[in-house]
């Protein structure tokens, strides 16, 4: 058996299991923010290690792009939730960008206007579901209704407690159209969070990206772990699974992140499409011309 | 004055200048699509150029990106035609591929539906413009309204012949309410189509790019490049230039519409929004947490 080489995925075939939530109960302090399963070896070596999943992850992602254009149904739809700083964007940057733009469609989530209100909370979200053969990536999103909306008692308890039945009966009815849905929390502590939010404050080309409701939010950190658990325990279903993305090294992030996608492409096995049309009376048509 | 190097561009700050189209009629056969304007280096070295514009690129991508964030109204619209196997995916994934896919909103135009024509023929490209501070490129757009329309008698003379002014219009529109519009046309000789579909005869990865109709459009090259000459003259404005791009070398290709982009962002010059809150309140603020 060859002995582990250094920089590389202890077993990246199995990622996603092992950063899959166990069914039950959910406990997120005892998830280690700054550790990195699957993955021995330096940050060095773990941008080596994303950036050499490129080549791969876009071969895979042209033939799921390409059945979708031949009639398959399938697609793959990537959620990521984490508190502000956690990294969303990152992981888009750093691994959707590995990807052709072509294949991707990306959604970010705001606070909902009135008029996406009146139509129920999972309304905007089926607008950006992907179609088939696409990767779509939600940075934010339905999670938010059971998020925000109850630390911030947006909405009623009796409201935000009915949402975590219809968002797996929703992810359910997904999974049965050919959408494979995966679930990331990046998970940070509250000291980094701290760390990221002084860090832009302290460099001018990232001041757009500050809120000062960023620093009241912090007020309720217990108050979102707890609203992050119930999520992950009442939404885990499994054909929508959450996966808990331990996030303080921002390069141990991308990487998971990203191996999780190609892992999931792999599983999906989308071959090239065979001809529709008569690959030799083709030739022939075209060497007349 | 510092000798020109080998595999750089001559004068990359000009390109677009280089590429535009002179007002006045406009005759393709006078163009060569082998060639490499602005760029001295061979294959390889295009290449690198190619992957050296990344970091520059994805920088003011961002700037735009957040200046757009921050109430400004400013976008970019990059339009792509080409005949068949001309490049418009590949310059997306080789080009368009090196930013944020977060800053990109691409749209990629098929014939229209019946729905679409009922609503005339601007009305789809309306709903896919980019908002402020994205990038958006069509994959193909309403000049396929002036040119398969035309070639193929889709609608009758009068009504392609009123279109070109309408497209006018509308960039002119457009433009006003601040989005540069930059239009390149991939030009490609007929030769070099039939390789490329050999190429993809030849390679079953690629049956699924294959359509039959693409050698049937062969036989009405004469009067795609006809109807191609006249959008380039009637519709090259100074608010929405053409631009010819040679584009039988696929690595020009890529470089020189990236290039472009490039060009362009440096010319809006998107700055880094200033704080609206104060920076040294924050700082308190948050080491109070």
């Amino acid at each position: 058996m060859a002995k582990q080489k250094k920089g590389q995925a202890a077993d990246q075939g199995g990622l996603l299991e092992q950063l899959r939530v166990p069914s039950g109960p959910v406990d997120l302090s005892k998830y280690d923010t700054r550790a990195t399963p699957g993955f021995s070896g330096t940050k060095d070596e773990g941008k080596v290690a994303l950036a050499s999943l490129g080549d791969e992850l876009s071969d895979w992602q042209e033939r799921l792009f390409a059945e979708g254009r031949k009639g398959a149904e399938r697609s793959i739809l990537l959620v990521l939730q984490g508190m502000d700083t956690a990294g969303k964007g990152g992981v888009i940057r750093h691994g959707a960008g590995l990807m052709d733009p072509q294949g991707l469609k990306i959604t970010s989530f705001k606070a909902p206007t009135a008029a996406e209100k009146r139509r129920g909370f999972l309304w905007r979200i089926k607008q950006a579901l992907p179609d088939p053969g696409i990767i779509g990536i939600f940075d934010r999103s339905h999670y938010e209704d059971v998020l925000i909306a109850r630390v911030r008692s947006l909405v009623a308890p009796p409201v935000w407690n009915r949402r975590y039945g219809q968002i797996n009966d929703f992810e359910a009815e997904l999974a049965a159209s050919g959408v494979t849905v995966l679930k990331c929390f990046l998970h940070i502590s509250a000291e980094e969070q701290k760390a990221r939010l002084e860090a832009r404050l302290d460099d001018p080309t990232k001041h757009w990206k500050y809120n000062p409701g960023d620093v009241d939010e912090r007020a309720h950190w217990p108050a979102y772990m707890e609203a992050y658990e119930a999520a992950l325990e009442r939404c885990n279903t499994p054909e929508a699974p959450w996966l808990v993305i331990p996030s303080d090294r921002k390069w141990y992030r991308n990487w998971a992140v990203t191996a999780i996608l190609l892992e999931t492409l792999k599983t999906l096995n989308p071959e090239w499409p065979k001809a529709d049309f008569d690959v030799e009376t083709e030739k022939q048509r075209l060497a007349a011309t």
